[in-house]
């Protein structure tokens, strides 16, 4: 390696390097293992031919707007259509408080590059988002992190930790990436009350709450923020709730598209660190989600999301209670992507990781979601982008492992 | 202002304001109004066809490939088909050289990320590309501005600047944002001597050299590098050029796809930077911009953009001669989008602006490319998206302007 660029790297990202687990990912892209690690949603479903039609239209009408440059808040009536989408919701929002972004993973660093300074204080879940921590790790938080139960957050256990003094709790309220799990109602008001209190800011991100294939829909914190104030009567609106959101996991992931909903004045803010991040989130993938949008594609697509996940889920539950030993918990995730798994708490999954490679199967080791350690015996499983049968096969062969170790434990 | 949000921004990011300069742009964006502002390049040939047809094949044979989550390298054709483009022009480069990024912007972005800390001394020309300024600014480096003239930096002045401790250089050196002004292959192999012996990483942003409407063709910093250390033979090579491009300026700049040339080690640092920002540039973008390369478009298509803008600039050339007071002077640059234009010394563009409004016309003061302070008294015209008649109407204009502010001065 040429001395002269080991020098030049910036210190703070010295450590900006690719973690083991992160090498051990390799291992679920090659073809005959069968792969519950990444968190992709099902390409069955991508809707290529309206995108074809889509952009055709686009090119004939609509070419110069769809390829010059073009303003960094992003596609006007996107803007305002999601704007809509949340007045719906009772949330009182307009295009000034929405950006558009390159997927929620930027809405994330944005965020982070105008909030936060070396050595602050980040709240989040124990267990908490990979992708988020490696978004933050630059930026050098210190991350406090709350405990939680099968309802989210355990606000009674993490009440004194919400009211020290911090930048921000990052949380992902609704089938939780990693666990699947969901904050209560109950516990949503009593977290929107702490924060309050604290005058904490609170980052919703929010990704997977319209893959719901059981129970009843919740408000998200945003929209409860919104409903707490009007039914308090507040006239001092903080608007407290910055929500990062995504078309990843409900239309595809790969045209990386994605907003932020907040308070005008962050919103101006996020537009300047957008300007210097990359101009504008490009301008055709927008164009294209827009007109799938206004020709009402998800009224459609998303009943049809939610079968195939619930089916995928259902086939993951069946297959888990069948061949995993009974000392082996997991979660029942009512939507999304994922569940999480606790093993006796002498195994580690990591070393479990390395050991199986001759049984084809692979997984995330919890450990990677722990950004102050913890999690060795829990792993994440994605059930979206497995048929069925091939979820059934994948669990027993897992199973198979975890009973030859369990048994050697 | 919700008081919360003004106490929760990072200190770096308190300074990210709207300059009055920027807000000063909006004028441009006036109907009536012709613009030399914004660097847009001319939309009338944006391949809307080809990209139609394009996309249909994608969403008919590829559309997984095209929507689901992808690698954050890049595109790997596209990754390769640029190495291929590099070995012919003497670099040795194979994709692990490369880093597709969501245009120049976000490579300029990526590399403060990796290489600055607040405070390191970043070289630049002086004038230098506004939009880089603004991408720097929250990493805080202190800016050492070298001196120009007619064929780029002034080496023999900038000599000593050249040899203190900096943590990069950044320049345009072909058809430079905002001068229009070049580089000379003289100035070029002496710059590499200096910048070699310092050893000090130079940031080569290289968006117009396919524009060069007239003179020879010379080697960018990045091929002159390898071509010297071939001579040499020197056994240590440290690859001190990183180049930074876009396909923005040649194919169209909404898709926002551009590329990083740089040492394996480097590409890979900023490869964990780019996960960390935005997983991956927008799939679909890559695949268009791969199958127009592959297809052969440029080969048809960059003469045709060099015949449009050498037109453009001519007829500013002619209209500049015509209406502008003899003791304005301006730039004659030999490709590119732009040109340069220095008043007598006691004019100030900034206050040119504000006051001839009436006339309908707009520019970029010179003040904004200026770090630390300087060049009151220029101003940036961009020929490149404006018709050859509106052009002559509003240099005329202008001039017209600037003739009674002359006279009134």
């Amino acid at each position: 390696m040429p001395t002269i660029w080991d020098r030049a790297f910036a210190h703070r990202t010295q450590r900006m390097q690719a973690s083991s687990i992160r090498e051990l990912f390799r291992i679920t892209n090659q073809l005959d293992v069968i792969s519950f690690g990444g968190g992709m949603p099902a390409h069955e479903l991508f809707p290529s031919e309206q995108i074809a039609s889509i952009t055709q239209h686009i090119m004939a009408n609509n070419a110069q707007r769809a390829l010059q440059y073009s303003n960094s808040e992003g596609y006007p009536p996107l803007r305002e259509y999601l704007a809509e989408q949340l007045r719906q919701q009772g949330v009182s929002a307009s295009p000034e408080n929405i950006l558009i972004v390159s997927g929620s993973q930027q809405g994330l660093d944005l965020l982070s590059k105008v909030l936060l300074d070396p050595g602050d204080r980040l709240l989040v879940e124990s267990p908490t988002y990979m992708g988020a921590l490696q978004v933050f790790a630059p930026y050098e938080p210190t991350y406090v992190s709350l405990p939680t139960d099968n309802e989210g957050i355990d606000i009674a256990r993490g009440e004194a930790l919400l009211q020290t003094q911090a930048k921000a709790l990052y949380i992902q309220p609704t089938f939780q990436n990693p666990t699947g799990v969901t904050l209560s109602l109950e516990r949503r008001h009593a977290l929107l009350a702490l924060t309050g209190r604290a005058e904490l800011p609170v980052i919703e991100d929010d990704p997977y709450s319209q893959l719901r294939f059981e129970g009843d829909t919740l408000p998200s914190l945003l929209a409860l923020e919104h409903e707490r104030q009007q039914q308090q009567a507040e006239t001092s609106y903080q608007g407290q709730v910055i929500q990062v959101n995504t078309f990843s996991k409900i239309i595809a992931p790969g045209l990386r598209v994605g907003w932020i909903v907040g308070p005008a004045p962050v919103i101006r803010k996020l537009v300047l660190a957008k300007q210097g991040a990359d101009l504008h989130t490009a301008t055709l993938p927008q164009m294209i989600t827009y007109e799938l949008l206004h020709a009402g594609f998800l009224e459609e697509h998303l009943p049809r999301l939610r079968i195939l996940y619930r089916q995928r889920r259902d086939a993951m539950l069946t297959a888990l209670s069948e061949h995993f030993p009974s000392s082996v918990r997991w979660t029942h995730p009512h939507g999304g992507l994922f569940l999480w798994v606790t093993l006796p708490d002498d195994m580690d999954t990591i070393a479990v990781l390395q050991q199986i490679q001759t049984h084809r199967v692979a997984f995330i080791p919890g450990a990677a979601f722990h950004p102050n350690g913890g999690g060795t015996n829990t792993l994440r499983l994605s059930f979206s982008n497995v048929t069925p049968e091939r979820i059934e096969e994948g669990i027993k062969r897992l199973g198979t492992a975890l009973h030859s170790r369990v048994a050697h434990a």
